[in-house]
């Protein structure tokens, strides 16, 4: 059996320090990570798996986190990880989807390796931390204190290694092909269905170097009417002659995804729209531009909003957020929004999509840039000009 | 804006009144339901938004089931269901990834509707109902009762109604062009990777009559060393001379879900393989034989291993569970499970993933049958012939 661990054991480390030093910091004993991309971040591990319980338990004490997983998953644990053998724990069969809960089992890896009472925190609101998971957590471990843990490994996440932009470059340039080929094919008549096909097919095909991967989220291609409703469905209806197509796709490299969108209008647009297309282009680059180390997510946000306002458009949504490893069902990272309040200050090393669509009453536009800041200014993770497409 | 609901007002209506039913039966007045397939199912609602907070509210005296959600996908709610405009509530964005709940919006409207100290349940163990969805809605709605109506949805759905069987069979059909695309693909030296994007272009591609969508999980590639991970992600390596390719593919047609699998070997195998693979379809065959209304799912599996265990062979795993509408991230209805001690009676318009992969210590062979309990036995919801085939 061959490994294929993504990055050094070294990365992993760093990475594991620094949550053992944030553990530390808040008293912590025991860390129980359910959230699929925390698990990938701190061991490496991938695979398809989420769908049943999983976690990675780490303790100030043990060198290594533990995997817990089921049992025909855990050859990937030890494909994908350099975890050792002993700290690859899974549960049987009989666990899954019957009246047996996985978390007793995880109970008692918790008691063997942190006795009866630690203090335990849990990632509350993660997406696979049901309120289910739990209560049978509290009632394995009755003796145990249990703390919110919160976005604790996000915030670890937010700032990327050299290691991670390399991947996500990668990922970037797969998301520009997707779109390229998009493009490319969109004319009236063709089925969306059919778009959607020519999108997946480049997603996973990647480049003549390298490959690609299944996304975080599906793809959105808002068609028509559909166009403002961001997160619909595609149908098989065909093109017609003149229509909005608002695409936003994604790359995913080894899980790491980069987003773009761009409207492609079919058809001439009405001179109304495509000045409404150069308002946001103007606005995204105002954006982008006021992006560098030491600025706040406010302040990018008020740049782009400030030549918005100029023109009297406002947008209702936050402006981005960040990006990195991810699985379904979602990318961002729920740290960093590019929104008004938000007052984190930009570090090199943070990625975002800065989602610069509008959803106005009649029209939607979608033209987005993914970047990585610099130590002067941003990088972008796709090369794709920022502007209206018309075919 | 053109309305696209799927099923016919009836349709929802009947399902509704079976869950109303069940929600009297145990003295419920609020079921606030957060799974995506059975709000889906309740009301047609379908775009991909489920990675941000949204729920139906039913209650026994409100007519309509009320539709959650954020502000930018409502116009998705409006499009996509029968709700009128009164029972579609959104929240704005400010509620997204911030210290906002969106479960504080939630509770003012079912204190609005069922006032402030109603028997509500909830889906404990939902995919989309965190640790801290639960603790906000405890929090906000001090009075109210709680309990836990995990699977409640789930086992209404378990009998499929004949509008539902037909888009079945259109998944099952895409599913088969999907797989008949990859086996066709597969030959030594191209890469995996070129393999799922053949698979994925199929899936979204559909048939000339009609369109796919996106999966509840990424078709499943396991090659070579990784043909025992049953889901680890693929790679970009290219195919050698002799492999094993276990494919796991998924058709989607209007997020009903039909699951394959079958095994393609590269080069021609071993005699003993061979012979492992007529195994495995023997007794997948004798599986199948034995379904008819009536029948439990303990006695369905019992059929097939019987003949497994004719040559020595035990399966591990449960051999199969109920499929049907989905989302990421899985399409299993968590109810019946193919497996001894399930004592589920069989009946007309259940449907079933026969997941008869074996994973034995050395080798992996995945040939499977997806089907319907009809009045006296069962339909295939796919026709591909169940045999190894070999590139």
């Amino acid at each position: 059996m061959e490994k294929t661990v993504l990055f050094e054991t070294a990365e992993y480390a760093a990475r594991l320090v620094a949550v053992k030093n944030e553990m530390s910091k808040r008293g912590l004993d025991v860390l129980l990570i359910s959230e699929p991309p925390h698990i990938n971040y701190l061991t490496g591990y991938d695979a398809y798996s989420l769908y049943i319980p999983q976690m990675v338990v780490v303790t100030t004490d043990h060198p290594e986190p533990i995997w817990i997983g089921r049992g025909m998953d855990r050859i990937s644990a030890s494909m994908t990880t350099h975890l050792s053998e002993e700290n690859i724990r899974s549960f049987p069969d009989a666990y899954v989807h019957s009246a047996l809960s996985p978390y007793d089992y995880v109970a008692e890896v918790v008691k063997e390796i942190a006795g009866d009472s630690p203090r335990i925190a849990v990632e509350m609101s993660g997406y696979f931390y049901s309120a289910q998971a739990h209560a049978d957590l509290l009632n394995a471990l009755p003796n145990a204190k249990f703390e919110n843990a919160n976005l604790l490994v996000n915030w670890i996440r937010l700032v990327k290694s050299p290691a991670e932009i390399a991947v996500m470059r990668e990922a970037g340039k797969i998301t520009d092909v997707m779109m390229e080929r998009a493009i490319a094919f969109i004319e009236p008549g063709v089925r969306e269905c059919d778009i959607a096909a020519e999108v997946y097919h480049q997603m996973m095909a990647g480049t003549p170097e390298y490959g690609g991967t299944y996304p975080c989220s599906p793809p959105f291609l808002c068609i028509g009417d559909r166009a403002l409703a961001p997160h619909a469905a595609w149908t098989d209806a065909r093109l017609p002659s003149s229509t909005i197509v608002n695409l936003e796709l994604f790359g995913n490299r080894n899980r790491y995804q980069v987003n773009l969108a761009r409207t492609i209008h079919v058809g001439e647009p009405k001179p109304a729209y495509h000045k409404l297309a150069d308002v946001v282009v103007d606005a995204l680059n105002g954006g982008l531009d006021a992006v560098r180390p030491g600025t706040t997510s406010e302040e990018v946000t008020a740049a782009f909003s400030s030549i918005l306002s100029k023109h009297g458009i406002k947008k209702e949504s936050r402006l981005g957020y960040s990006i990195g490893v991810g699985y379904p069902p979602a990318v961002g990272e729920k740290t960093v929004s590019l929104r008004m309040g938000d007052k984190t200050v930009l570090q090199p090393g943070m990625c975002f999509h800065m989602m610069s669509g509008l959803w106005l009453e009649k029209d939607g536009v979608t033209i987005t840039q993914s970047f990585v800041v610099t130590d002067n200014g941003y990088e972008a993770l796709t090369s794709l000009p920022r502007r209206l497409y018309v075919k």
